[in-house]
């Protein structure tokens, strides 16, 4: 038993919070606009209810599995953050390590500030996330790089056609005024070098005919990220995607954008058992992961609280979350009489208030 | 006319917060995880309207019946709890005295710190609440036991195949660092004699087919505890069981299960007339009881608050309140229109809020 | 134009405070139990939303008409309320005069503290309240007396079969402890005056059958006044009643009873157009009593405003309230589009919230 | 990139407010009534929830089109205010030269303080608002002489039968204590120069028959403003509108009207493409904007924010709101995979809340 982790994560935020420059922790944290969308990502996990199953054998319950035909330990992932060399001196290698100890996919940054080399060479099972870039060559040179160090599979994000504007405070320091250069890019070529890469697709094209030359150009599966939509993440799956991540790139891009507990039940609808669906978006305990997986997710990523415990504990600070996460999980799926994740399908009240 | 329940259980809340032990207090009050089933189980009671009917003969109101056999004065009961002795120094005995003046059931925690045969002699109608264990023969021999002293029915929980986690202060003294032996497991074996029995059915196999044994075992009614979904009450019924109880344990198992108030219809419309539908979580009023009637329950069970009016004023307290408690239970009904119980179905307005 | 009624009624309510006696005050602003339906009442009214007609010829706006056979200015009304002389020397006398002028109904306590005679002398058009007695022959002859006294109309109250519980702090001093015995009971024999003339009703027997009488007695229209429900509406306008009241008492029985403004549109549908339909709750302005008639009522009723609008004022504050809430309701019909009452119904949006 | 509108509008505002005089900004950001209406405008805007489409080509966002037959760059436009002097000298000549460089519609006020001719000489797209008048012969002279200065359509505002009362501090100084008689009336005759010109159309006699005199009298398309229901946009566009403005006058109309933002898409609906709609009400970000065309507008206006604009930073602050608020609408549609206008219908999530 490992304590519960709503606590825990909070304290642990409040400890990263003392440790990250202010412009780092503010450029984490932050959401598109009016926040609206942010706001809500975890009251929307903690607003579903449970009708847990009784009478079940729930000596076992099993977390583990495969996942996009990598095994892991349980139903969750962390999500690709960039300035993780901010959080912590060897960044994504020493995230990668937590992941790896967990038995959980790690989804690297393709602005990571670590070599793919470096990040393979921990074991971890790991993700390229990427980014388009108007030239597709510099993708497909990144992507056959990553693929020769292991990556398992490709996570597009597709909900990046602009970055979304966040700037609260216009006049406070920026990130990029006192990022140190080795932050980001490990792995990208010297042009390459912005700091927000995202910023690079500005106005790009992006067409499901892309899906399947990523998919065969890699020969690894491929996921899209950032898909809110059941019309969506079908013609996703149609143009040759394995899976579809329900993400609202943590209310950072369209603000007022649904969320994510909110949608995907209804992608899981639409793709079916065709592909693999992953959600992330203010999960904040073992229980919002139990939540997200009853609505129809395969696995639950997340990025923040990650962030924040690799700031303030280093790779033991993320080890130990990704544990919490896990027994929590576990527990709720006990409690709520579900040995295995299948089986958590149908224990969300569909119907949340009022009198029945 | 005793007053009003609300106002003064809420009264003797706070005299009892006075005079309980720190870790006993939290350990009786604390919820699972972040609390948020526990939060909101009081406000689903509140929440309800109702239509009341009028030009009824309402002269002569009748609350007493027959619950599993046994009459009662009142459609009330005290829901199992352990540690009474730490409330008062005969703990269950007194409760009991106090359950057979207003004369309803007692369910009786299977860790009780008061012998069967001490709980049987005050002449109260008592239940044994029963945690399966994993050697089927420890329950069978206390079953027996409690059989034997005169127990009217088996309460057999099913939520709790592992104890939830409840830790909102990790650092604090716990309850059972500053318990008294003597306050527990009376009626267990010396093996058996652990603080928290439900922890003896850690990841515990419970399947319908136990319910056939039970049933036959004991001769006397079976009622199953813990159980929110409409389905899962139809299976125990069909297994054996004479009696569905709704409830989420308090709030302490599994966090974010649905209130027992927006669960108590589906169960009933379930399970028909082939059952008795129970049902407690968060009721403080005789109000909140008559709601738990209309919503389909047979009768409405108390805990927390019973344990605060035995640890502020003995059986005396437990008399005041249940007797406060059947006293508004009564003027609802009045006022509702409803001479009796079955009456009051059908008195909740189905469509809470808006304009009509 | 008068100025704003919600503002200046929640000003005379403040001034009204600080004139009646404590205990009187708390009599009549207190609601039963936890006051859960006394602090939804107005909320209900504001919380519907309204769809304006445009392009319709509302130069004249049509107010005034007939209500139970009696012609009125406006389309409301003075609901009945005890201790009127507590607020005002002259009490129902001056009330009367106030609603004389105003043009609408007032409708007398049956325990009013001013006689038949005395009101009747102000030419207002006034109705009586009556609480049924177990003795039949003490209301008939109560109702007798009315209406020799030009009593237009009798109002059945059917929703206290027993008073409803209030008592918020049970030690303060009560009402009947500082009531001047001439405050009630000007028109009841000697052995009726007892302070609260609904407790001599207690557990009473008061059945459908009971209306038929009522009505030929009586010789003038009957409105049962407390009713929730569409089905007892209807009931009720079958047994003879000819209008029916739409109330919960001020939230001063049962609690958690639905508020009145999301009852009125059902009891109307219920009734069609072979009854009169009033409503009174938490009514504070012109535009929740227009509300209240587009929602299906022929009038809408004011009990505490008006009280305090007596206290703070005497008759001519009455006059003044009562002329702003024809104000604004008639400045609400023309913004709304409605030349007349009927027009009115429709303006309600069915769908209060949400996009579409 | 121009920054965030909903904070430097905000920071606008409170510039704003020290520089008007108390009871101009008062009268300008006052609503009817209790201000419910008033109240959740903006936050009916802020409740809806966006389902963004991806892999969609937005490397071109197309803005800019024609409205009612005037090209516009963004499907935005100016509200009709009255003071606009009260704001800035200049008045309406200042806000129509920012109008003109931004490139949408201003729509004048015809209580404007500014003449037709100077206004017209702007060179911007102007609309003429106009109260119609029990004297059918004063509007006509008065559109007449706006169109031959180049008024390019005619907006007819109809939820004006009567003002709707605001006063929410009765004792204050009122607008017309302190208003310059040259502030408004520019394009009135002497004998309508009253300072709230809606007041001349007390009660009076508006219908659809009107419309199509004053569609044939002007020869230019007309709006009809003020239009929340359907069924009236319908019989409006059936009477010969050319357009239908969604509008509650800023809620100082009727209280309890429907946000404007929840009544648009009805609109849309009941008159399909047979009419332009028009929206306003509660506007305060370029996402805002990309709601209120989601729902089915075709363009967005905003009043209050842009006279807070003209009175902190005179035209060029009008020039950079509507800058700011083309870029984040720009942003948004790219965020929500749109290049166009028409294909933002269907991004809002028709069920905004709970699990599915």
């Amino acid at each position: 038993m490992h304590g519960d982790a709503t606590g825990w994560l909070a304290d642990l935020e409040s400890r990263a919070r003392a440790v990250l420059p202010a412009p780092v922790l503010r450029y984490v944290s932050e959401g598109a606009r009016d926040e609206v969308t942010l706001a809500e990502a975890t009251a929307a996990w903690r607003e579903v209810r449970l009708l847990p199953r009784v009478l079940r054998d729930v000596r076992e319950v099993r977390l583990g599995g495969a996942l996009l035909g990598s095994p892991t330990r349980s139903p969750l992932g962390v999500a690709p953050m960039t300035l993780q060399r901010a959080a912590h001196a060897r960044g994504e290698v020493a995230m990668a390590e937590a992941a790896a100890v967990a038995g959980v996919p790690m989804v690297l940054s393709s602005n990571a500030g670590s070599t793919f080399a470096d990040v393979g060479a921990t074991g971890a099972t790991w993700w390229l996330q990427l980014y388009m870039t108007p030239e597709r060559e510099v993708a497909a040179r990144l992507l056959d790089e990553a693929v020769r160090h292991g990556a398992a599979a490709v996570v597009l994000t597709v909900d990046t056609p602009v970055v979304g504007t966040r700037h609260a405070a216009p006049d406070e320091e920026r990130v990029w005024d006192v990022a140190d250069p080795a932050w980001v890019g490990a792995n990208l070529p010297e042009s390459g070098r912005e700091p927000d890469p995202a910023g690079r697709a500005k106005a790009m094209d992006l067409a499901p005919a892309d899906l399947g030359w990523l998919r065969e150009r890699s020969g690894v599966p491929l996921v899209v990220k950032g898909v809110l939509r059941g019309d969506d993440a079908a013609d996703a799956v149609q143009a040759g995607a394995d899976g579809v991540w329900v993400s609202n790139h943590g209310g950072r891009q369209l603000d007022q954008a649904q969320a994510t507990a909110r949608c995907v039940g209804r992608v899981r609808e639409a793709v079916g058992d065709r592909a693999t669906v992953l959600v992330d978006g203010g999960v904040r305990s073992g229980l919002h992961a139990a939540v997200g997986l009853a609505l129809g997710a395969d696995a639950v990523l997340l990025g923040r609280p990650l962030f924040m415990a690799l700031a303030a504990e280093g790779p033991d600070g993320v080890r130990r979350a990704l544990g919490l996460l896990h027994d929590e999980l576990e527990e709720a799926m006990r409690l709520a009489g579900c040995p295995d994740v299948a089986a958590l399908r149908g224990v969300v009240d569909s119907g949340a208030t009022g009198p029945r």
